[in-house]
């Protein structure tokens, strides 16, 4: 059993994985963690980080369109489907860092990950005997609007089927959302900006979205919602961007998968 | 107002869209009826149809590659994304067909489309002051897994929130799912091997969902299936590649779009 907590970043292309990685494991590197630092999209091109595992050394999207007379998404698709082959090696390459955490920045296309065939294996493979906790990212302008902030969530809970890891759910990029000013005070404002924020808090009652303009019918909206709350009780604003609600996110990530254990008031060390 | 009517095709990466693209056009041309194929995918490289409106016309995915220096999945994203830019033309040029349908077969990842920024603004303009309908496409080997059937709903769901047009789910592939002799009385066997297909079915009870292995309580997995219930009735199953299940399909098209005006029992003509 490795030793090595891994927290998978998921989420919808352009939901800020890679940026996410960065500013997370810089975090985390400040407090004394060691982190491991994954790359895991052979379609990558330029990261914002050195990746210390990198998939592109096993195979790399852009070279099979030469290779194998693919177009850029053929590419994408085979290069996701291929991991199945080197995913092994790469989990041993992961347990050979022996850091504490293991970051890994999942490809950019979440759909080739969690909606084909093997995308499901491929991550089973990857967190086979290892402590894991994906982190699902939303993109804070979507998560803005109502109907969109409904759309992600479910989209997270249909991942969730496929991809049988617990959650944590973030909203990033709220720098987008919130004013300079606002920024520094985000906790104060955050609720009232991003809707899906609002609607996992506590206090939301779910026959509030019968006003928002659907093709369902409003008690079938409320069911919905209703659902949905039940699976999440909580997302974590963040700005991977400006490094804000790292904090809070590694409290949620230290509660998923280390279940109480806290390196960060315990001696860290490469072995556990 | 423009008298064609619209089919969008929609759907995950590798459910079949431009298969069913072809079929459903080659079906509904032998019964008279005048039909645009349009591929709407701007990184398609060999479609199975000869397309009537192509954007690549406009914009090709490959191309950005050279000229904008981005890697496969940059490409894709910034191809679908500066569609924005033509579709005010493509509209024109599916009207000037004045074919009785336009059948859309959206880009490759739904993802782009459905759940970055620009994505539904694309359809709400593609679609605008047209009758139209989406066919929202499942493999029928993931709907075969209990789920990966509730994920694939909770996906399209997930998309009835961003792109608000009715949809009409189809399992496509049942070909693949049932063996050679089954095929041809697909309707006595689907419902068994395609889960589902039997959670939509009328005498399904969704207390049987609590069977399902997954993070969530019983309970909970319960009301999200009853949630999805209250949404979809029905999912028509059909095998694209062998061309099974086009009547059904064209049923339901014709319910949906043409709100009981059929186009096979009137006399078909260019312009209504």
């Amino acid at each position: 059993m490795s030793s090595t907590y891994n927290i998978i970043v998921m989420g919808p292309a352009g939901s800020g994985k890679s940026t996410l990685t960065k500013a997370l494991a810089e975090w985390m590197e400040n407090e004394q963690l060691s982190v491991a630092k994954v790359n895991f999209d052979p379609a990558a091109e330029s990261l914002p980080y050195v990746p210390d595992v990198d998939v592109r050394r096993y195979i790399k999207a852009r070279d099979l369109m030469v290779e194998k007379g693919l177009g850029p998404n053929g590419a994408l698709i085979a290069s996701v489907d291929m991991l199945i082959n080197y995913v092994a090696e790469i989990r041993e390459e992961i347990d050979e860092t022996r850091a504490n955490y293991a970051i890994i920045d999942l490809p950019g296309q979440l759909e080739i990950v969690a909606f084909r065939r093997l995308g499901p294996q491929i991550i089973k493979e990857l967190v086979r005997g290892v402590k894991a906790v994906a982190i699902f990212l939303f993109d804070a302008r979507l998560a803005s609007v109502p109907s969109s902030a409904l759309s992600l969530l479910l989209l997270s809970l249909s991942t969730l089927y496929r991809i049988q890891l617990p959650q944590i759910l973030a909203v990033n990029k709220i720098d987008l959302v919130l004013s300079k000013e606002e920024l520094p005070k985000f906790e104060d404002y955050v609720s009232e900006r991003v809707f899906l924020v609002k609607l996992l808090s506590e206090d939301y009652s779910c026959y509030d979205v019968s006003g928002i303009q659907t093709l369902l019918s409003p008690e079938v909206a409320i069911n919905i919602c209703e659902s949905v709350k039940q699976v999440y009780s909580n997302v974590i604003p963040i700005s991977a961007q400006e490094g804000i609600g790292m904090d809070d996110l590694y409290g949620e990530i230290q509660r998923a998968v280390a279940g109480g254990e806290d390196y960060l008031t315990e001696e860290p060390s490469g072995r556990l």
